[in-house]
């Protein structure tokens, strides 16, 4: 292993390890035990993911094949375990920060990201707050939810993955979330992420996440665009509306826009940058 | 707050941020606010502390001033809460490293370091482990400790801060460890430093810890040399002995000397060189 270039950044605190490769020469076909190293948080640098940034012209990913002509840039991701995955919104907005900031990209002007989920786009206000397009919500009906013996009832929304939505008196409510929440095994039998959720004020709420596989989260970005969608339809507010959702890495907005378009509108913060120092002379576990 | 540059390490997986600050120009009197921004481990770089390296002339801490004469460099430790703290073992192994591979320390001759707890000494051996001298072991007599309904005779063992060190049949006995272990109250009035211990063979053990006011870690250097003596006076050795404690984050070799001091060997390893971005335009929390 060599030295190369890394960042380190977040979004609502769901933080990221970026991987600059804009020709695809660094890291070739990016290895799963780097990508796990890398997001060690004692051993490594720490991250809930990484975002290699390639060329989709440089890289033989299908979906980069298929962002060609449509997208210069695409978001090779990968899970802290080394495994791929399709998106993530909290992700994507710091993938564009990076663009515009590094390789000069040009913040006036939708920018168009491939990733695995298709070509999606982000967009930067005057504020420079970072939006990006997630896509159709599906609300698939109620279901429920539980944490040891209190259960609630949940709307089930679909961002692409399985979420339920339970508004609750408090968000203490749901105790300390060592483990997942009870659910439907027959609605979710690959697992849920389940929010929780109070009422803030009009258009404003808060909410905590347990994501399936991570555990309790600071931040989830299709989370909060599905706690967005179930509250405007219980509010019966329907779409054309913004909501503020705060999660507890911070704030962010989303919108749910008349042709069914869900975006989502937040901080993304590049707070670091450097060079991953060679370690061959010196293991890094002994 | 302007651009500046860190180093990212670890020893057996007790991380640090490094701060090189080598005339006291960088940080000057380093803000608590920042080190606790910089050790989060979502919004900043991720960290148990900060070492700052600062020449110990260029410091006007008193225990800086009072190094001058014997040490040129003195290690500036801070807590993840940004509290100042006088020592820690896998600290100043990294710190050392750090002297050795970006100040042209010569790592063949003993490297004294000035710290809050006096100047202090490591050594590098051929293969690149670092070896810091942790003085002398007080071993105060019998105490118990527990966990829910199981408890274990303990040997009280100060290293400069107080230890419980309990032989369990097995690591596995002392449950997730989610809470601090049961302890004498009257004889540790301010917390204790609980160790688990099983025996792995002639001189070796291994180890979990909790630490208070950090809950349980991958590794604590003041920890495994408690061990390390309760286990030598445990088997009926005692000074002039060697044992290897293994540590959740790594291997640690601890040896009493006939001296009465205790050294502490382990790996230490810099993984990461970068610069800390400037963020006054976007904030990290909203």
């Amino acid at each position: 292993m060599t030295s190369f270039p890394f960042l380190k950044g977040h979004g609502t605190e769901n933080d990221f390890v970026l991987l600059p490769d804009p020709d695809g020469t660094v890291h070739g076909e990016l290895a799963p035990g780097l990508v796990a190293r890398l997001c060690d948080r004692r051993a490594g640098l720490g991250a809930d993911g990484v975002l290699r940034v390639v060329r989709a012209s440089s890289y033989d990913d299908p979906a980069a094949v298929a962002a060609r002509g449509r997208a210069e840039w695409f978001m090779d991701y990968r899970n802290a375990d080394g495994s791929t995955s399709e998106m993530c919104g909290n992700g994507i907005r710091l993938f564009a920060r990076y663009l515009v900031e590094h390789e000069g990209v040009d913040p006036s002007r939708a920018v168009p990201i491939g990733t695995r989920a298709g070509v999606l786009t982000v967009t930067f206000d005057e504020a420079g707050a970072a939006t990006v397009d997630m896509g159709r919500p599906r609300v698939l009906g109620e279901t429920k939810v539980s944490v040891g013996p209190s259960a609630w009832p949940a709307t089930h929304v679909s961002m692409g993955n399985p979420h339920a939505v339970a508004f609750v008196e408090s968000l203490d409510d749901a105790g300390p979330l060592l483990e997942p929440p009870g659910h439907d095994e027959a609605v979710y039998p690959h697992g849920v992420n389940v929010e929780f959720v109070v009422r803030h004020g009009p258009r404003h709420v808060a909410m905590r996440v347990h994501e399936r596989g991570s555990g309790e989260t600071r931040s989830c970005g299709t989370g909060a665009c599905a706690v967005m969608v179930a509250s405007a339809i219980a509010d019966g507010v329907g779409r054309n509306t913004s909501y503020r959702v705060d999660v507890p890495g911070g704030t962010l907005h989303v919108t749910w826009t008349d042709e069914d378009h869900v975006l989502l509108t937040g901080p993304a913060v590049l707070v670091a940058s450097g060079n991953w120092l060679v370690t061959d002379d010196v293991p890094v576990r002994t």
